[in-house]
Formats: structure tokens, C-alpha cells, sequence
């Protein structure tokens, strides 16, 4: 399979004008070697190059994993002193004959550490983005890559639920969500979790990005969850909202509001159409029933081995549709101070529309 | 506390002939701020100039967080579309007149996407690397800090003892990490874990930085298990290493190398001595056993905020170090292709020596 992600690596970076590509640890770099490296003090960097074995610089300790990418890979080894990481960068760019080529990187992702190398040993080099040439490569998810997302959705939502029984009055945040992180892990999820979980009640949830607090769970509050799980190294990304007993009516019609949204959201998507046309079927719903600016977000984003990727499902964003294509529908309103409602959905766009992968029921179920 | 901390940033950047730094979520970031932002496709920087209020630049739906940091800053915020954010970033750079300055960048933090913004703002400004001046204010750590730390190591430890009974022959290398991850949480860690447990057995303990795997635990085998916990942000990273059953005796020896290679290590430090001889003591006890070779990694590293900090237990360091510094004495011997052994503690130094912070039995208990 992978040998197969390198030609289309081939494919692409010829039809960008790219003559190579640096990566760092990340989504792309396992997606085209199977391997994880962590980001740390330490650079690593792989260095692709149609016509010629890929490069890897990496710190000597590292090297046992080299072996476990699915092709041959030279691999140029440094030791603990930072002094001497130069010199190793510049053999492995005079390897490939980089200087004066045109290197794609990922701004999201590469951090200054591993380009200032690069930059040292390839000074004549330019450096274009690349992110739209091999974000193209993941965009569109094959089988195995649907089954691990479909895989991540079901453990996510088999984990709240196991939760939802423990929820009530008085816990915190915090103890909320790592109840949902343990029922995650138990459910199969592993250990690296997308993101954390969002937990985030009262008028935390109007805060988009919440972190939980300390804060304790109270009558009337809406209870936002926002969690996911990852099957390997692909991730699921839901929503729900809950209402802490009995809820002011407002709360219950924004709710209500944002279910109609998630539904024109989820049933929007097909081939051929461009994401601003997904994004504006939900946010339609909320502005026409006056709550407009409090949704604040745009309705979605790609997912797949990040938790945010392409497609993304803003307004103004012209990028078409195609089957293979992963995306949550999220729509929300947020009333400052007082409270929040999200529903989130992760979606596959098939031949001739989109099948929904998660299931969960997206009604204000009452908790606590 | 966090404006006292300014102080010193302020003091910091003088020294270091710095006119401003540029943050980007990350540690540094949240030292100064108390705040976490993730990581994600929308940059988030913090520009910070003596005599001026901090600004950040952020997406709009993260303003709520800005009123939580303790001084006035002044937002900069931005909508979905990326193409206004240059204009965002530069109305940001303006109000500081940051153009032409020193701007101090952490190049291990710093990814492409935040710095080019800045520099396409700030086109005349030089950006050289601060990490040390930042480095420098998080290096002792106050009592406030240390409390943490030491929380962290306690659940670190309480989880893996509560781990070790469910431990059997059969298990892979995966389930063990799973079920450590759970009790971590059980025990009080924070969601956001210092890194995933690493649980590497028999071949794969040969590999200092292994990930967990699908190979079950077998008879004979070394079991390396390094991991750590987060209390209030701040993190414990230890190591301890099982024998599964009865092992070959080579094994044993190695061991005992190690857990000697580990006292002499935890017992060399203390204020007014080089990091690097923290590293000799160490390594000379492995060198003279005859398995040098086979130790192929630094003694140590610093902890607080981040898993690898400041500073570094490496021969060649010469920063000396003082009280309030913490950090891990991890020596080990990796047979490849056999088993490996290491033995990780973390200290604290005194006002004589040091304290260490973790106490779980550092022998080659048998596990299986």
C-alpha cells in the first residue's frame, strides 16, 4: 500500500512543479512510511525525491524504526551533541543534490528546527507550500482507511455512552472528562487520543473551545461533549449536547435549531458540489431563525489521520466534493455567558451523496 | 505569580539583547499565560515587547480565553477566511512597531505557518533564537511548581503499581499501555498525558523509543516500561524494567549495571556541577561493566511543562546546575535484536544535592 502512496507522492509533486519534499514528524510522514515519530528537541526529517531513495535524518537512537518503513529508505544518523546535527543535515542533502531545488514543506507542521536545517544545508533552495499537493493525497480515504474512521466512530460512541449513566450534579468538568476518556481507552480507543476530551457546561459551553474546568455540573446547564476516538491512527470527531435537568426554553429551541442544522448540514453533502454549499445549507437554518451571529465557527472539517484537515466546509471555500472524502457537520449556536449547543457528525461522501457514520441520537437527552 | 513572571521575561530579553518574542501555543506560552491553546491549522501568536501590552493574534472564536490570562493584552482576532489573516497579523505587528526588531523565535516550537505571518508583517525585524533567554525562566522551578511535579510523579507511580497485578504472559504490548493509561487517569493524571506510555518487551526493549505493539508478552522476556503522568500541567516521566518470568542471566546482569549506572547517576547531582557530570557518573559505570556501546542515550533531561526541557544530562553539557532545576537520570543498556533495560528517575536539586522525587523499586522485579 505504501509503495503505491509514494508513486501518487510522485504523481503529485510533479503536477505542483515540486522537485522534493521535506517532512517532519507528523500526519504525512506516517501516511507515507506507517511510522510514528514524536516531535521533540531532536529534528527529524525525511527528505522524498522521484527517481531516488527517500532520505531520513534522525537522531541515532531512532534508527531501529527506519527498518520498519515498507521500502528502502537511507537513513543518515546524528548523536546527542546539537553541534554536529548540521553537518549530518548537510551530507543528507548533498546525497540527493537538494541545493537549488524546489522543496515543498508543510508551514502547519514543519516547525523552524528541521527547516533551519534544511534551509543551512540547501541555501539556494526555495521552499513552496505543499500543503494543498499532498493534502490531495489524503483527501480521498480508501477502504481500509474508511473502516479504521468508521471503527473510531463506534468506539466514541459506545464510550459516551457508557459515561452518560455516571453523569450528575456536582461533578466537575475535569471528573466528567476523564470518566469519558478511561470509557474511551476501555472501548479500544488508543492511548493517543485525537484531542482531549471537551467537556464544558453552563456558560463554558458557550465557549467553542472550552478545556474543562473545575467547574461543577448544575441544575439547568446545557452539558456540551465534544470527544473522538483514534482506530489506528484514524480519528473520530462528535458532538452532543445534554441538558442538566430541566433547561430554560430558549435553550431548548436553540437545540432544536441546531439539529435542524446538522440534519440540512449531513444531507447537503455530494460529488460534485463545492464545501461552501455544505457549510451554507446549516448555517442557512440558524440565520434564518435569527441567530446567526452566534455561530461562530464554520459548519466542519476534513478528518482522517488529523483531527482537522482538509476538506474543510467553510462558506467560501470552492474545493468540490468527491466520494472517499471524511467530514464532520457541526454546526452551533452559542449564547455568550449563558450556554451553548453543538451537534457534531462525521460523514462519507459516497457515488451519490454522503453516508452518515455516526449514529448517536442528536436530541437534548437529559442528564444528571 | 504570572506578572512576576513577565518581570522576568522582561529581564530575560534584555540580557539577551532581545527587543520581543513571538510565542505560539506551546509551553513558553503557557508559563506565561497560564493558558493551553492547541495546536491547529489557525495560528495563535503572542508577541510580548517590555513597555508595551502583550498582544495576540487569534481566531475569533478563541477570544473568550484572552480575559482569563492576568494583565491586560490587547486581541488581535480573525474570521474563517485564511486570506484575511495577513491583514490581521499585520494591523497586530503595527500597534507594537515591531518592524526591524529583534524578534526572539523558539525554533523547536515554531512552525512555518506562525512565523511566516509574522515575517510578512515584520519584513525588516530579524527573528534570532531565544530559546535559551526562554529556557532560562522556566529552568527553576518554584514551590508552587515542584508541588505539581511531585503529584505527578505520585500518580505516575500509584498507577503503575495499580497496572503490574493485571500483568500476564499473553498480553500485547498495547493492552498493557491501555490499562496504564487508564489507571493514570484513575489516579488523577490529567487527559493530556506527558507522552503515551511506552510498555516494549523482549526484542522491542532493545529499542530506547519503542511504541507499544500488537506482540504478546512472552516468557523470558525484559519488560521496559517508561511513562508519566500530568498534574496542573506539569509532568513526571519515569522508567522501570519487569522481568517476565525467569530471564537469562545476562539479563540479571544488565540490571544490576543499570540500577548502579541509575544511584550513581541520581547521587552526582547537585548545585555548582556541570550537567555533563551527572552524565559521567553514569556512563562511567555501564563503560566500565563493558556495555558503553550498548548505552546509547543521554543520562537525562530536565521536566516541568514539557517532557524534554532544559537541561540536559549530556557528557558534553557544561550548564551547571542550580537549585529548583528537576529532571530525569535514566541510564540503559539495549542488547539489539535481545532486550533492553533502563531505569528512569526524576530529582530535584537542593541546596545540597538533590532530592529524588520518585521512590517505586528499582530492581528487576518478576511480572507474569
Amino acid at each position: 500500500m505504501n509503495s503505491s502512496r509514494l508513486e501518487q507522492l510522485h504523481t503529485a509533486l510533479a503536477q505542483a512543479g515540486l522537485d522534493a519534499i521535506m517532512l517532519n514528524p507528523g500526519p504525512t510522514l506516517t501516511y507515507l512510511t506507517q511510522l510514528h515519530f514524536h516531535l521533540m528537541e531532536r529534528p527529524v526529517v525525511l527528505l522524498f525525491m522521484p527517481e531516488k531513495d527517500p532520505v531520513i535524518v534522525l537522531p541515532e537512537l531512532e534508527l531501529p524504526k527506519v527498518s520498519l518503513i515498507p521500502y528502502k529508505v537511507n537513513p543518515f544518523v546524528y548523536g546527542e551533541n546539537p553541534l554536529d546535527w548540521k553537518a549530518v543535515f548537510h551530507k543528507a542533502i548533498l546525497s540527493l543534490g537538494l541545493d537549488g531545488k524546489k522543496i515543498g514543506v508543510e508551514p502547519r507542521q514543519l516547525r523552524l528546527l528541521e527547516f533551519q536545517y534544511v534551509r543551512d544545508g540547501a541555501p539556494e533552495a526555495e521552499f513552496p507550500d505543499a500543503t494543498e499537493a499532498l493534502g490531495s493525497l489524503r483527501l480521498r480515504k480508501d477502504q481500509a482507511e474508511v473502516k479504521a474512521i468508521r471503527a473510531a466512530v463506534k468506539v466514541a460512541q459506545d464510550a459516551l455512552e457508557a459515561t452518560l449513566p455516571s453523569i450528575r450534579i456536582g461533578l466537575t468538568e475535569k471528573q466528567i472528562a476523564a470518566e469519558l476518556t478511561v470509557q474511551l481507552l476501555k472501548h479500544g480507543s488508543e492511548p493517543e487520543l485525537p484531542f482531549s476530551p471537551i467537556v464544558s457546561a453552563g456558560p463554558n459551553s458557550a465557549n467553542p473551545h472550552a478545556s474543562p474546568s473545575e467547574r461543577k455540573l448544575q441544575s439547568s446547564d446545557l452539558l456540551v461533549v465534544d470527544w473522538g476516538a483514534t482506530v489506528e491512527g484514524y480519528i473520530s470527531d462528535l458532538t452532543r449536547t445534554f441538558a442538566v435537568g430541566n433547561v430554560e426554553p430558549e435553550f431548548k429551541k436553540i437545540a432544536g435549531i441546531v439539529l435542524s442544522a446538522n440534519d440540512a448540514g449531513r444531507k447537503a453533502g455530494r460529488p460534485g458540489i463545492p464545501c461552501g454549499n455544505v457549510d451554507r445549507a446549516a448555517r442557512s437554518v440558524i440565520e434564518q431563525s435569527g441567530y446567526g451571529v452566534y455561530f461562530t465557527h464554520r459548519t466542519g472539517h476534513g478528518i482522517g489521520l488529523e483531527d482537522h484537515e482538509e476538506p474543510y466546509m467553510r462558506g467560501d471555500n470552492t474545493q468540490m466534493l468527491y466520494p472517499g472524502m471524511t467530514y464532520t457537520v457541526e454546526p452551533g449556536i452559542y449564547l455568550p455567558g449563558r450556554g451553548g449547543v453543538r451537534i457534531e457528525d462525521n460523514v462519507l461522501v459516497t457515488n451519490d451523496g454522503v453516508e452518515v457514520l455516526s449514529d448517536m441520537p442528536r436530541e437534548l437527552r437529559v442528564v444528571g
